[in-house]
């Protein structure tokens, strides 16, 4: 679903994100209205039980949520959050997550968006975080 | 407010969450049902336009409204997150982010949380985020 | 979608809402996991403006939301929104709003559920709020 | 706390809200970022078990952060909800439910609200719910 154009674009705004490096994310894809990010679950990232932690979950989904905006967004653009709400629905447990968002609703002042996040854990896909929010575009640098 | 009993018992669940010790977070202080943790806002935390990233501040309000909770429990108990909102007011722009968490309403069953993070930037303190949310109490190791 | 055994047991719950009568509401269709609630939008549910409130939006999703997760528990529960999370993406404007409620996980303790709130205007319909929350199993009667 | 210039215009605008009228709410008093609403639990509007509906708490929660918001504009606006979310702590059960809203951060954009829901029951005023969200000014009439 990755788009050849959108996908650089966006790319280089995340990779300006130095706490994405410190989790090792990297963006798989971006389309218009869609981005997908994925993350180890590094040593370095867990709660106190040894799973992945809820800022790990947080900061993934709404990335790939905040870039899914970015997407339909010109140059001149960079996206903010204004508020985001997370249900955890399971322990962050396996190898990586992955974050898939998606615009919702494009407004000329708002942008709601959504997110999914799944732990990968072996052959199984297990949804661990859902996200629902709002994104306000900004003047970019 | 720190309460002498309490903080070294919820501290030494903090000090296994190495997503923490990535933040440079330590725990300031813990009494019955108030936590706060702060964290410097490090260069590898940041955001495409240099301020702290979303997921710090979602991370130590988090942190600092689970372990609010966790302070009202026996230790036969940890708290996990079911759900939490952020509304992000302002970047997170200073030298560190402080978390205060609290307890609103602790039930039998789940635990009502809010947390206030604040930017400290020299002699200045500001809010940047605000957060309210769930906690469940779940066995501890 | 509507299953014969599940929709008259919770429609049962259902009808002792008088707030769902003020609305005029109805229970379309009742499933495992899902739920779909319609009502008008009354001269006597509206905001400043003259579209439907946002506490109708609110009150048929988290309703459908609510009996979504009713369909999975047997006769001696009941459920109670431990919170929900609303967002409003267009005005309620037309002759009706349509509430789709699903569980998205449905745990021991407590069940995560979504809604999507649509406003019917003729032969178009329009989605104006999407819900995401939390419920809880309690006692019934 | 009320301001004599604002409590009426904020009052008309309320006045046209039939939700609230069919809630047979009032407000009781508005300042610069403060506003305060009072409703009776009608028969007319209880859930499933005899307590005031969640939709019913998170209108007055809602309407209060809103006007709470509109104190802060001049004439030619009013304000909507962008999202809002409730934690709801306990049954509303009493006489009456009273919410008091207030805002947390006014921007130029969008505003970040709060509310609390009281239920008072003879003497005895219990917190119910709490209410966080954003509104967003636009054009009247």
């Amino acid at each position: 679903m990755t788009d050849p154009v959108i996908l650089p674009r966006v790319q280089a705004s995340f990779d300006r994100q130095t706490m994405m490096q410190t989790f090792g994310a990297e963006m798989l894809a971006a389309a218009a209205g869609r981005c997908v990010i994925r993350a180890p679950i590094l040593p370095t990232v867990r709660q106190q039980q040894g799973a992945g932690h809820a800022a790990l979950a947080f900061g993934l989904g709404d990335s790939a949520a905040g870039y899914s905006a970015l997407t339909l967004l010109t140059d001149e653009f960079e996206v903010m959050t204004v508020e985001m709400k997370i249900n955890l629905l399971a322990p962050a447990v396996g190898e990586a997550l992955e974050a898939a968002g998606e615009v919702v609703r494009a407004g000329r002042r708002i942008t709601v968006v959504r997110a999914e996040v799944v732990a990968i854990d072996g052959h199984v896909r297990r949804t661990v975080a859902l996200l629902q929010g709002t994104m306000i575009p900004v003047a970019a640098g």
